[in-house]
């Protein structure tokens, strides 16, 4: 009953995570009624980081440049890298202050029944960096099944460089999710970390 | 820590309601890491229906075009004006499936404080549409304390109308909103209306 324009918008906005077909109908109304200009705004950012956005050349990590902004910093350390499954580990870690190295962005974590593989995380690149001199690498990835496996993988993978591996502290709670941890427990599983 | 394109993308995406600062990350996340071609497509459709859609001229319902697909539709009947609080009670109402008549979309209710009145309601044009010929205005506002004094105002602007005015049976629950009613309630309080 929604005219073509409306149910189109409906239909697309229920691409969001969490978005069903009612929450969906209500944002529509919501910005026809009263945000008619934040909705236009809504759409040229949405089109500029959907076509933009691309991954750093170093790290993996989301940006539209070539380097994402950590890796540009040349105040940032390049003796250790901190291994996170995604972009909003990274914001986590950062936001605990108390890291001043780089980062790999997995954007995952191994899981073969989804088809991914050491190759779709950029392992090998992860190899080159460390070969081309680091002196520790910091296992950051979620601590759940997934992610426990993903590090184990990775330290296995770097036994044959002359570099030190080493797994955040277990301070963060086991089967949550590294973004929602606060900074201060993320500041303490960063120091507390343990040699493998 | 996000570059510039993607935090734009979180900011924005506040704008939705029911949506922050978490919510708006790891939707901007979902889209940059699996989900560009139904952003691009998002985009689109919310640039669309921002600039495009407008209002009905004869029930001020949102249409991109001068009416809507019902006022359009020479099948309905041109006897009876239901009259509701705006577009989701025409599409729940339409889905009771009991109604074959006109609406009318005030698009709010009556609300000084928020200095929403009669003419923002357009109970005028309301009148002139009762004016040129309907035999039946039928007020299915919500069934809260301003959809009852939106209702009651609106029976009173009509007395002088030879006109039947009817309220909607209180078959839906007080209190309780419109949009989120079932199809078979709804048809019980279309049937059971009663005369004011």
């Amino acid at each position: 009953m929604f005219s073509p324009s409306i149910q189109q918008l409906i239909d697309h906005l229920q691409c969001l995570p969490g978005v069903g077909r009612k929450s969906a109908q209500r944002m529509a109304m919501h910005l026809l009624e009263r945000e008619r200009e934040a909705g236009i705004a809504l759409a040229a950012s949405l089109q500029q980081a959907m076509t933009k956005v691309g991954q750093c050349q170093c790290c993996q990590n989301f940006t539209e440049d070539d380097l994402c902004r950590i890796c540009a910093d040349l105040r940032r350390s390049d003796d250790q890298i901190c291994v996170v499954e995604g972009p909003s580990d990274v914001l986590a870690v950062e936001q605990s202050g108390v890291y001043q190295g780089r980062y790999f962005v997995l954007m995952g974590h191994l899981s073969p029944i989804d088809g991914i593989g050491p190759s779709q995380l950029g392992i090998d690149k992860l190899e080159r960096l460390v070969e081309s001199g680091v002196s520790e690498v910091i296992l950051a990835t979620n601590p759940t099944v997934e992610g426990e496996a993903t590090a184990r993988f990775i330290s296995e993978k770097l036994e044959r460089f002359n570099v030190g591996v080493s797994r955040i502290a277990h301070g963060v709670p086991i089967g949550g999710e590294l973004e929602y941890v606060d900074g201060g427990t993320l500041a303490h599983a960063l120091n507390s970390r343990k040699s493998l």
